[in-house]
């Protein structure tokens, strides 16, 4: 019905995480109605994006510049360094502005399913980043899930021959999170961890 | 946090509909990590649209052709054309495959609220599409809104003074409406336009 050309570009759409065939219709409708406003700005957007996209030697971090914007913000703490993931835990922990320091990318999680063993991860980049000095704490900031913390385990193992201080996220109640709601892992972790009251 | 790159990109696909700022930016994260897969394809995909977009002058269809796809597809009827809103509208028809004549998009429903007037959808342009000739049945194809019916009655008013037969979608029961869950708007149009059981 429509033109290959807007088939297409349906079809790509499509393939973004949170859209599918009916609102990549949608979508597609909306920019070749709003021309000027949302299809041209788009374009422009992610050509821009496509020119100056890159991998951040030092950290992994995926920026429009190289190295990224954080490794080069000079008010950021070089002294703690915060090891994550992915890219989408970065800007999740940036978000909240709550860590001042840098970030290191391992790109994935140990996974025997999955077949990514420690040597595809930048396990080695970060031992050599502990390495050439200035590093005084490391958070191991992995998704609290079997394979999140596998790989925290592993990282922490590896990391702990230097004399940096290895931290990591606290696990336990959510913020918000009721008792009657939450599985028992979470309520397990809450309750190993639990602190006296102050 | 992000560069100002990808903070364009993200504002630019939030704009779009079924997109907040959060499915944005798991989109972005999408796209940059999945350059050549995703990124690359997208962006070649909107500039082909960017590049060849045009409004067909016959029809008021968005195309990348003028005259669109249908308006010079010989295998539809041209003795019947079926007119619409929008070009949603269009697509949406277009997709059942049902109907086999041509278009004609208004651009739009008369709104007191919004300011839209008689003059502000293409009502001429339907008329000397008409005048010229060749056109059997006139099939009105509004939403079934306050609005959309109004402009139904409008178009029709206009359209009845030509030799040709006027007709419009059928109201009543969706396929699979339990009684029990329709408005009673629907259930009055369904029971109004009742009919004998063959």
């Amino acid at each position: 019905m429509a033109s290959p050309e807007i088939e297409t570009l349906t079809q790509a759409l499509s393939r973004l995480p949170g859209l599918g065939p009916r609102s990549a219709r949608r979508a597609v409708l909306h920019l070749i109605k709003k021309r000027e406003t949302a299809l041209e700005p788009l374009l422009k957007a992610l050509g821009a994006v496509a020119e100056t996209l890159s991998t951040c030697a030092i950290c992994g971090n995926i920026d429009t510049s190289d190295p990224c914007a954080i490794c080069t913000d000079p008010r950021r703490d070089a002294r703690s360094l915060c090891v994550v993931e992915e890219v989408a835990d970065l800007w999740a922990l940036d978000r909240s502005r709550l860590f001042p320091g840098r970030f290191h990318i391992l790109g994935g999680r140990l996974s025997a399913l999955d077949g990514v063993r420690p040597e595809d991860l930048s396990i080695d980049a970060l031992l050599r980043r502990i390495e050439a000095g200035g590093i005084e704490e490391v958070v191991l900031a992995m998704n609290a899930t079997l394979e999140g913390q596998t790989t925290s385990h592993f990282v922490a193992e590896r990391v702990e021959r230097y004399p940096v201080r290895v931290t990591q996220l606290a696990h336990g109640l959510p913020v918000g999170g009721e008792l009657d709601y939450l599985d028992e892992g979470t309520l397990a972790q809450a309750l190993r961890a639990r602190r006296p009251v102050a």
